[in-house]
């Protein structure tokens, strides 16, 4: 009854905004992840801040749960309505709402995808650097506290972003943080709602920190026989303080499925794509130190992309990594799972998963943002096939037990979601306590993002 | 009689530990800031987690609150304590508990100070950067999330931190985060800490990100007649991406305290001081372009540190500042005040404040972090001086208000603490709330910290 009376009030205020449609339904009841598909009782496109205020307070109302949609990129069922949730699509949020280009920081809607920001802000010798791969939007990176393969030079979301508008499970309007590049103000609850899976309240705008876009840049990819020679050399180039801006591992399995995909003609060995940034000099400088090292190691020759065409062709094949795989069997899924380890780790954890994967029998690429030892399984998994999704059940548990068991934590940059939960209690212990005291404080009814990061009890 | 109770309890279980010594009390009454003193019931010296385990779940029974002191340098009166509170003292913990040089991370106690930190990593080639001036404890720094000469660079706390191990209001043990360069893997509890202030749990021990040290570093200092040029010149050096490790603001007033103080002979006019890290080529890349850029705006002579000794007597001059505004007169209480504000509008509010300094007439001389858009005032009160008291307050204000008008914060890293409640909630606004709801929600009696960030109702 609550559902009836939340719909008809919904579509009197915000007629042209909601979508009950079998279709629209559909297009909102999954991610990229492997979790299985969840209608909601319907779609509302707010268009601001206030729109969001006014669903939140009708959905508190009604006691009717929200979900927030992105660009439906996650890959771990952040994106997933939960049963009986009404879905807030954001996609409509999407204006670059002020830019600075002084002061290098602007300020956007949550919907806004990180393609089109960068499209918006390029003529001003600007950009964001934060790549988790795929277009996704920029308040589903702060929900998820995406990174990527720039990382390594220039952080994180929790490091690029400078302050959020957000809406809170009654419909309150709350900003955080500012345009200061620092403050020591009160708590810092921009960094407890980056990463929070859309559980504590319902980012609306975002204020993010710019980069001049770099004088030059330079690519290459050098190739290994031997992975553990290979995540030595990453280990080497860290160790020195080199400033690579990507450093980006592709084992044989996916380069191989990169060829196949991208109709390269890549060395069909475990690779690494590098990218530099700076001055010419200052480049110059990086290469041929990284050289050096990978000769040492017994690397190939580099294989420098010269031209701005070749460049972006290794990007997409790299960003494209996720279909590449997919392609490799018709009619598959792939469940993607990632861990990030200390660095002195990487090259034991890669080795010892390498073993998991080959007695396993299934073919699952490994690609990672190695120089914040990041990394990432694409399993691949054939529909309907039980045996290959308990096999992946399995694997994952290993690399994950095997990461704690490393210091390391059990997802880099995906989140806990609906596939991590067990591991989160087995990484953080008891704090998981003290972080759903701070959900219930702030949702007692649990209304925001249910399902993700935590199963709670209904209240 | 529950004061009574407790302290009975903690001389039976701590008889080595305790001091209730009117000496003990008197030292731990107060901070470097011009808040009024206070002592607390009894001091505490923990020599681990356990112990402060133990002590918060006695102080959780009988209801005491308890007040954290590091170092005693906080500067905003978060380290005095809170009136009928107990004083953990946690300079007893101050061992490097592991250092992993690969990795460049490392573990500490809370009590450890910095220096004493840097002086036990040195023979590794690793440094930890942040550098707030005093020799501050890491957890202070943490509960502050201070900053300071480096962060240009390098980044505060919130960067520099991988996770934390803290004792909540009723003792219990917490682990947040972890030795990974990064991760998503639930609420990012080690950033809501930092800057909290001791009053949502007890840090006890820290995972810190160390660096290597620069392979070469050079020192410069250059004098602007014109305070609008000189800011102009950080403007442009941050815009063109000159990866400063340090460019740090002395005006007229605090250069002619400094000199005095540390008999000196700096041209007494405005004046950066600049530190660059790197191999010699990119050394030579970034002076050359800073020098030009002077140049230009009627900077004078770049004068260059040379020698290890000039360097580490320009830079104790610079973290001497506060000594040396309160020698310029006997007798006085130095009242350092913060802002930090969007770069573009830096040369603003330090030509305003400037003004409003002069139609004052008081001495405070304005020192800053200027790459940040952080500066300091450093106000010299008068012992007993109602009319200076006023003054300083009247300035305080106009200057936190010139701040917030231009986009900043009303601290950029001494914290809110006893003397910027106000202006937290004009600040942040609604978001105060929040904060306020996470408090009562982990500590719900308000036994940690109180009277820092929120004057909250006695539950």
């Amino acid at each position: 009854m609550n559902t009836s009376s939340l719909l008809n009030t919904l579509l009197s205020q915000f007629p042209e905004q909601l979508d009950q449609s079998k279709h629209g339904l559909e297009q909102h009841s999954s991610d990229e992840s492997w979790h299985p598909k969840q209608h909601p009782i319907a779609v509302i496109y707010p268009t601001s801040t206030q729109d969001v205020s006014g669903i939140a307070s009708l959905c508190h109302q009604y006691n009717i749960p929200m979900s927030i949609f992105g660009a439906g990129t996650s890959v771990e069922g952040q994106s997933i309505p939960a049963p009986n949730s009404l879905c807030i699509d954001m996609s409509r949020m999407n204006s670059l709402l002020n830019l600075h280009s002084d002061d290098q920081d602007c300020q956007v809607q949550a919907g806004l995808r990180r393609l089109e920001l960068n499209e918006k802000i390029r003529d001003q010798g600007l950009f964001f650097p934060v790549d988790p791969g795929a277009n996704a939007s920029i308040g589903g990176m702060c929900a998820t506290r995406a990174s990527g393969t720039n990382a390594v030079k220039y952080g994180t979301m929790k490091h690029n972003v400078l302050g959020l508008t957000a809406v809170t499970a009654n419909g309150t309007i709350i900003h955080t943080g500012g345009r200061a590049r620092k403050s020591a103000s009160g708590y810092d609850l921009t960094s407890l709602l980056i990463g929070s899976e859309g559980t504590l309240a319902i980012i609306t705008e975002v204020t993010l920190r710019l980069h001049g876009t770099p004088e030059n840049t330079a690519v290459a990819s050098v190739q290994f026989q031997n992975l553990g020679a290979l995540t030595q050399l990453v280990f080497q180039v860290l160790q020195m303080g080199i400033p690579v801006a990507r450093v980006e591992l592709l084992d044989k399995p996916a380069i191989k499925a990169v060829n196949h995909y991208a109709h390269l003609q890549l060395p069909e060995d475990h690779t690494l794509f590098f990218e530099f940034h700076g001055s010419m000099q200052s480049i110059r400088e990086q290469t041929d130190s990284v050289e050096e090292l990978s000769k040492a190691l017994g690397g190939s020759q580099f294989s420098w992309a010269t031209k701005q065409e070749d460049k972006n062709r290794l990007w997409k094949a790299r960003h494209n990594v996720l279909y590449a795989a997919k392609a490799t069997q018709p009619n598959s899924t792939i469940w993607t799972t990632d861990v990030c380890v200390p660095i002195s780790s990487l090259a034991q954890c890669i080795l010892d998963i390498h073993k998991d994967i080959q007695s396993s029998g299934l073919l699952a690429p490994i690609v990672g943002h190695v120089g914040d030892g990041n990394f990432h399984l694409l399993i691949v998994i054939p529909n309907n096939d039980d045996d290959a999704l308990q096999q992946a059940k399995d694997l994952n548990e290993k690399l994950i037990h095997r990461a704690l068991a490393m210091g390391g934590t059990c997802t880099g940059e995906h989140g806990i979601g609906k596939g991590k939960k067990h591991w989160l209690i087995e990484e953080h212990g008891n704090a998981v306590d003290l972080m759903k005291t701070i959900k219930s404080s702030l949702d007692p009814s649990n209304l925001l993002g249910r399902g993700n990061i935590f199963s709670l009890e209904q209240p």
